[in-house]
This record gives structure tokens, C-alpha cells and sequence, in this order.
């Protein structure tokens, strides 16, 4: 019964969410910069953060304050990363307390996100300033994902925002969540935030457990690693509302509720490399008959973070060659004369290479099917039986354009 | 007395060159497509090829016929770089048999490069046909190495060219050498091609060291790495024409001799880097302090690489997070904190970032700096004694142009 529904990060019971605009985005004074997601009962929580070095101020404070395992808001804002910047923990700090002050609860029950340019002092007072604004506009609904999903996207192009309903020990279970990130078109790229919430019953081990398995298999096959920006943040709020038994080992609830994690985050990293920087496709890479999924993973990775590869695409050019070229520096061991290479789309499949050579092919199908804005790269190897998609998108003028000039 | 000189890959005594149009490129029919490189007498030979696992046909003809050390020729072309195409190897081993039967030489003593579309039967007939007129056209001229080093270009915008004149056991040394690479713009790219030539007197082992340690520290520095394209190539014939007494191992002639070489190739290096596709500006990125020269070589790379990096660079950005940011996912454990940053060129210094953290900078100066068609990115760590130069270039509307339709 594992299905799509509407409401985003309010499917699930007790959560409301709002976003304003508070003036940290100077340049764009109609556009909602600060959002505020909130459960009405305490809740496990868990996250996932960047793996740089240069981690920004509020991952180092969510870091303490997930140290429990529990959470009550999120507070995040777009258009500073609040990434070395003067007084950064500082006022990341503030976010929390002025967010824990009108919710009425500790500041280390609340997390904070931040994304936008990096090594400017955030505007804080501003931020503080408008809490009550925030706190008062607090709603279960659609509109208000919307806001809040709208008040923390930079670049993006569109919202991302997805929900899905399961059943988990005999309840239905709601589980949904907002995200942003259009710079992750090459693993170098700009903040990618996740917010989820769900009101299924899980211990604060076990959503841990789930987020790591699950962030796995969606937000890290994106592009090419998690390794990204100083704000990378993937988090979770489970309230338990749902009323089914609490979830504190492996067994078949946990692979329910994992199942629809998987899902909802899988849907969620599709949009984003959808909406890559300037992207125009977005980029699917199967790899199949890998010596191992490990060996697929950073295959299929290597191709869809080609900038030659994602040149061609955005040209429509069936170059399968630079496939070949970007599986061969993956650093995995192959032969590369077991490779056979398919690109298909809605209007059609064809295939360029067999055994490691070149096929006489339809130029005009092929470039029909790399007009389309969805496409897939198939690749097998007949090395074993690691299999693995990972997702990206071309690289266009609209990319040079939009980081050519993006701090000012 | 180390100095540069004309000449090219001629400048060395005993060397001829040629280039001419054999039809390999058949969309541009004045443009030349094959080189042809000859001593006069038997070289010591070495050669540094890809690391890529998917390795193009003459690469492999050419690890088999470095066996013995020794070489008199090498033939080059352009327009189809032969590697996962029907009949690679036969192909680029009736390159060296026409070459070696024109020259007078056993086909095992040519050496053969190709660059251009992969996956396509390279045109042999043509290049056959063309070889008694490209030996006809040999000659010890700076014309001549002009001739090749046109033959070698795809979407390089100019040729890469060099020469040095060094003392060596007190006699006058020579050597030069001409290279393709317009595609280095990032470690994805496109094929490098380089050849040296010189009349030292060496032995095959301490040419094949010297080449080594000179690849590390000059082209396996621009962009990220040499793990680049099927065909990536640098090889040198050595004469022995100069007269000097034959180096066969490690002192001061040695010394000599490698410091030439490394003069040589790093000005190549530089030219490949400032040459990428659709590049404006050289990004020249020193690391000091550093934990060592590894760490400060894989730092910098990871800041050259950076494709948000080079954007900005292409937008006269001075967006310095983007270099804190590059730092940090470069796999290398570091203090923020130590981290100073400097932008710089002709046109003025600016220290952008002291002790991790923002610094208010003059951003028309700023601008300035960075509207120079040579960059330098200055990172001061206090970590070490760690040094290490690398070159890049940034990211420019061009680059996608020339990459979304490179093969029709």
C-alpha cells in the first residue's frame, strides 16, 4: 500500500511548517527566506551531514544537539551558508533559541539549517526579528510545506517536496519531507537540505540506523558523493503519532518503514538532479554486471559526474565514448572490451557499443532520444552482479551563468 | 645558462618534423592531421601514458614498443583518436609500419599517438597515403615544428610549443618539444599529447626517471590528475647528438638535465592549462604550509578542479568560500582556522580570508585582479612545510559550446 500522497513535510500527523520572508535575501525582498518546520510532541531525530572538512556553523551545533537523539523544530534559512563567517556558531545558536523561545521549548531540542553564500556574517537580528511572524504563521497544510519548501531554495528552479503513506505494524504511517539543492550538479556543488518528518513509531537508534541506509541509496548517488558542500544536512523528526508499535530493532516494521524512506528519498533526489543548475535532463545511470554493487556505484558515479559526458548530453550527442572514458578513471578495475552501452528515453532505446566497440547506429534516433528530458545511460559489464543507479543532469551555458556571478 | 630558444621539437640537433593534411579530419581539409617526428640517429626513448583502465590502441602499441628503450620516430595524428574502435591495434600498428618504411627503420621503433572521437575506425588508408609526402616534408626548421605541432590540435586554440638550451657536462644541450591539450580544462578531459626531443646523451633508465619525475611536477599537475583520457601520452627521444658523456646515473649532469626538462615541460603544462577549452584565464594555485608537498599538491588540484571555483574565476567573482569549500572535501584533514587565502595577478594582491573567516576587501580591486587573463590563488595553511603549484583555467560558456556537439 506503499504510496505517493500530498502535504509534504505536513503529511504526517502533528506537524505544521511556515515560511517568510525575513530579509536575509536582501536583493529579492518578496522571496521567503526563513522556514520553520514543528512537531507538536517530541520526537527521535536523526541526521546526516557533509563530510568536508570546513563544516559550517549550524551542522557543528546540530551535531550537539542531536547528541539525545531528540528533537522538537527545524529553523533554516536560504541566502547565507553562515560557513565561515564572523561569530558563526554564535548565531546559529540565536536561530535556536529565538526558534526554542516561541515554540516553548529548550534550544537544544531545535536544529538549524543554513544555505546561501559562504564566509558573510548571517543576519541574525533579522532572522530573530521575525520568529513570531513565523511561530504565528505555523499550519498542517499543503500551502504551508509550499512555504516553507519555497523558503529554503537558492538556485533551485522548483520546489521539492514529496510524501508517501505506508503501512508499518498494522498503522498507516506518514512520511514526507522538503528539500533543496540545484547546485548538486557535480559533487563540488553548492548545499543540498532535506527536511523529513513522519509520525511512525521508531526509536532514536533506529531512525539513525534507517537515515544512514537511506541516504545511501539516494542523496549519495546523486552526482558524486555526499562529500559536498559545508552545509550538507539530510534530517529526520519521527513523533510517533501514528500509534504503531515503537520500531527499536530490524524486523519486518523496520522494513516497511525503511522501505518508504527509501522511496520518499529517492524521489526527493531525483528532483534535485532534475533541477541541477541549469540543467535541462536529468541523467539516469544504471550500471548492471559490476563486480559488486560497491564497483556499480562508483562506476555509474564517475559517469554521471563526467563533464564531458554531461557536455554531450546537453548537446544531444550520443557520445558514448566519453562513457567508456569516465568508467575507465573511476579507479575500478574492468575489461573494457565486456562493455556493452544503451541510451534510452521515452523515445526509444538504442544501443552505441558492444563489447567495447562502436555500433553503426541512427544518429537521428539516438539524437531523438537525447532530446528528451529524462534519460537513461544502461551499461552492463558482465563482471559479476552489482547493480546500482545513480542520477545527474547536463551541464549548460545557464550553469556558467548562474555560478559565474552568484556572490554578487 | 638555462634559457629558452626556438625551434620547437627541432631545436634539438638531429631532429626533423612534418605535418601535413592527410584527410583524417575530413570536415576541415586545410587543417593538418598527421605529424611525423624523425632523428637522425637512434634515441633512448621513454614514454608516461593514461592511467585509465580504458586504454586506446596506440597506447598499447607504444608500452610494447618501449620494451628495448629505443626509438627513431613517432607518428601523430589528429581527428580520431583510436581508441575503442574497430581494428585499433592493427590500425596503429600500419601507422608505425608505413612511418618505418618511409623512415628505413623496424616498425617497432616508431612510436604512435592519436587524439580526437573514440569509437570510430580511424581512417589508415589516409594516413598511409599521406606518408611519403609527410617524409618528403621533414626538416630541421621552426617552420617544421610549427607543422607538427599544428597537426596534433583538436580544439586547442593554439599551439603548445617550447625550447630550452641548458649546460650538461659542458656541452650545450637542447631540448624541445610541442604538446596538444586543450581539453584539460578538468580531470575528465580530453587527450594530451606531448613530445619531447633532445641530443643529451642518456640512457634509456635515466631518461624514462627524469621523464617521470618531470610529469609529476608539471603536467600531472594541471587539473586534478593524469587519469585522464584513452590516449593521454608524453614521450622523449633522446639522441645523444650533443655530445656530453652519456648520463647513466644520478649527479650533477643528471641534475642539470632534469632541471631542463622540468623548465620545458612545466611552460608546456602552463600553456595546455591556459589553453582549456573555452578557457579566459590561467588559474595558477599555490599551497604553502601544508602538511606536505602531497598534501599541498591534493589540495590544490582539488581547488583547480573545482567547477564552482572556475566559475566564479570565469565571473571575476572573488567568492573565496568556494576555495574553503574546494579545500575541504579534497580528502585532506586540515585547521580551517590556519587557512589564509590571497587572490592576485598584475593587477594587485588581496588577502580575501585570514584565519578561515571573511575579510572586508576592496571588491573593485578584487575585480580587477580577477579580470587578468593570469590568476594566481595564494592558500597559506600553517600546518607544515608543505609547498606544491598546480594550473587550471576557469569555466566559460565556450567550454559548454565546444563540448555539447564536439563529435558531429
Amino acid at each position: 500500500m506503499l504510496h505517493f500522497i500530498e502535504g509534504g513535510v505536513c503529511a504526517a500527523q502533528g506537524f505544521r511548517a511556515a515560511g517568510v520572508h525575513a530579509g536575509v535575501k536582501t536583493h529579492a525582498a518578496w522571496k521567503k527566506d526563513v522556514a520553520l518546520i514543528l512537531s507538536d510532541v517530541d520526537c527521535a531525530a536523526a541526521a546526516v551531514f557533509t563530510k568536508n572538512v570546513v563544516k559550517a556553523a549550524p551542522v557543528r551545533v546540530d551535531i550537539a544537539h542531536l547528541f539525545d537523539g531528540k528533537a522538537r523544530a527545524i529553523i533554516a534559512n536560504s541566502g547565507n551558508a553562515n560557513a565561515c563567517a564572523p561569530d558563526g556558531e554564535a548565531n546559529a545558536e540565536r536561530m535556536c533559541a529565538a526558534a526554542a523561545k516561541a515554540v516553548g521549548c529548550q534550544p537544544e531540542d531545535v536544529l538549524v539549517s543554513s544555505t546561501g553564500v559562504i564566509g558573510q556574517r548571517i543576519n541574525v537580528e533579522a532572522i530573530e526579528a521575525c520568529v513570531p511572524e513565523l511561530y504565528a504563521a505555523l499550519e498542517r497544510s499543503s500551502d504551508a510545506s509550499d512555504a516553507a519548501a519555497h523558503a529554503i531554495m537558492t538556485t533551485d528552479t522548483v520546489k521539492k517536496e514529496a510524501a508517501v503513506e505506508a503501512a508499518v505494524g498494522g498503522k498507516t504511517v506518514r512520511l514526507g519531507g522538503i528539500a533543496k539543492g540545484s547546485g548538486m550538479i557535480h559533487p563540488n556543488m553548492g548545499t543540498m537540505l532535506c527536511f523529513l518528518t513522519t509520525d511512525c513509531a521508531i526509536s532514536s537508534e533506529m531512525i539513525k540506523t534507517a537515515l544512514l541506509e537511506t541516504a545511501r541509496v539516494s542523496f549519495n548517488r546523486i552526482s558524486v558523493d555526499g562529500d559536498t558542500s559545508t552545509n550538507d544536512t539530510c534530517c529526520v523528526l519521527a513523533n510517533g503519532l501514528a500509534g504503531n508499535a515503537v520500531i527499536a530493532e530490524k524486523g519486518p516494521d523496520y522494513d516497511a518503514f525503511l522501505d518508504a524512506l527509501k522511496t520518499l528519498c529517492t524521489q526527493l533526489a531525483r528532483e534535485m538532479a532534475a533541477d541541477g543548475e541549469g540543467a535541462r535532463h536529468l541523467i539516469t545511470c544504471t550500471v548492471q554486471g559490476a563486480k559488486n554493487e560497491e564497483s556499480a556505484e562508483t562506476i555509474s558515479k564517475s559517469v554521471i559526474s563526467s563533464t564531458l559526458t554531461k557536455a554531450a548530453i546537453f548537446g544531444s550527442d550520443a557520445n558514448w565514448g566519453r562513457v567508456l572514458c569516465a568508467m575507465g578513471y573511476s579507479g575500478e578495475a574492468f575489461d573494457p572490451d565486456k562493455v556493452d552501452v544503451h541510451f534510452a528515453s521515452k523515445a526509444g532505446d538504442i544501443q552505441v557499443c558492444a563489447q567495447g566497440r562502436g555500433l553503426a547506429f541512427d544518429e537521428d534516433l539516438a539524437r531523438k532520444i537525447l532530446m528528451e528530458p529524462e534519460i537513461e545511460i544502461n551499461i552492463s559489464m558482465q563482471e559479476g552482479t552489482g547493480l546500482c543507479t545513480c542520477w545527474g543532469c547536463d551541464i549548460t551555458y545557464d550553469y556558467i551563468k548562474i555560478n559565474g556571478d552568484y556572490r554578487t
